[in-house]
């Protein structure tokens, strides 16, 4: 069994905003020199995501309006959280919705993907440096 | 290690539906020939869904009236995405909730499931051929 | 390769709340002896969760509110499934939102972890005893 192991690192210059990284994991499967298994792409925070969907622009603007909805920022002190001193709590709740992590298979080398498939990076709390984890097992 | 790789089709006759796939992903493990391992099951498209829970109608009526209350498909020009031409803005949504894939243990020859757990395909965005994929890894 | 499985059993004294099980599954992660891998933690019920976020007061406080307004558990007759003489609709929705699994990194023989995730069980349907699965693959 073979495995690999490499943070990827953002620094976001907003507080939200999402990251293609299809291209990114895709070179780690390479470097990883597995054939077939899985690999396992996760934020290492909590207020971030990585998930898969559609790269299209307006779909990234509706993202951000509807976790707006389902979990404002504002105002900051209707979450308990925020009374650590932090004004984070909304981004804990919209990386619930958007998950932590996502687990794609590796076939002949390559991420086993359908056609419209990309792997995306959701920041919710950013202007800060924040790490991805990309772990890869096979053989 | 032995890896096993299957694409199951479906092709609902309704925009919206669930389709209980587990005794497809059991028959993909006994094929596999893996006693102890891992199996991903996922969705290959991002308007649909895989994800475990109960086989109960009543509750399969609950998620659909549910979903369309977080994320309701109708007016279509709520949501950006649909200016492309598109008008399944609200399946990208909906899935995000229900969630792309599953892993699940095998063990001893077998799905390592409580009483309950049963492995559903959500479709958001039906009406044409969708693919999902089952992915074994183990020994 | 090596695998391993165990699972942990919870009690809760009330129909919701949050269990920090961290250091129960980094235990497995030992005795399993595992160096690299990955490790699968699921809920083996369809009405609670595992994932992965901070370990804050109030932030479990805020997440009780946020299901309780996104997946209310009362009227319990605005659910088909409580037909069935259930009373726990309410709960596949938390879960659904909540997740059923994650799955960690092993690195060096231990969780992979950024510096502020921690594994958590979360029951929406208590009062009863219910199992969570831990599956380890590695070597």
């Amino acid at each position: 069994m073979k495995t690999f192991r490499q943070e990827l690192v953002f620094n976001l210059p907003a507080r939200r905003g999402f990251v293609n990284i299809t291209a990114k994991v895709a070179e780690c499967v390479r470097e990883s020199g597995v054939r077939e298994g899985l690999v396992l792409v996760n934020s290492m925070h909590i207020s971030s995501s990585i998930f898969i969907n559609d790269h299209e622009g307006g779909l990234l603007e509706d993202w951000e309006r509807w976790l707006e909805k389902l979990a404002p920022e504002k105002p900051h002190d209707q979450y308990r959280h925020n009374e650590t001193g932090e004004d984070n709590a909304d981004a804990h709740l919209k990386r619930t919705i958007m998950g932590r992590e996502t687990v794609v298979a590796i076939t002949e080398g390559k991420l086993d993907f359908g056609p419209w498939e990309q792997i995306f990076y959701g920041e919710f709390d950013g202007l800060r440096r924040k790490r991805v984890l990309v772990k890869i097992i096979g053989e």
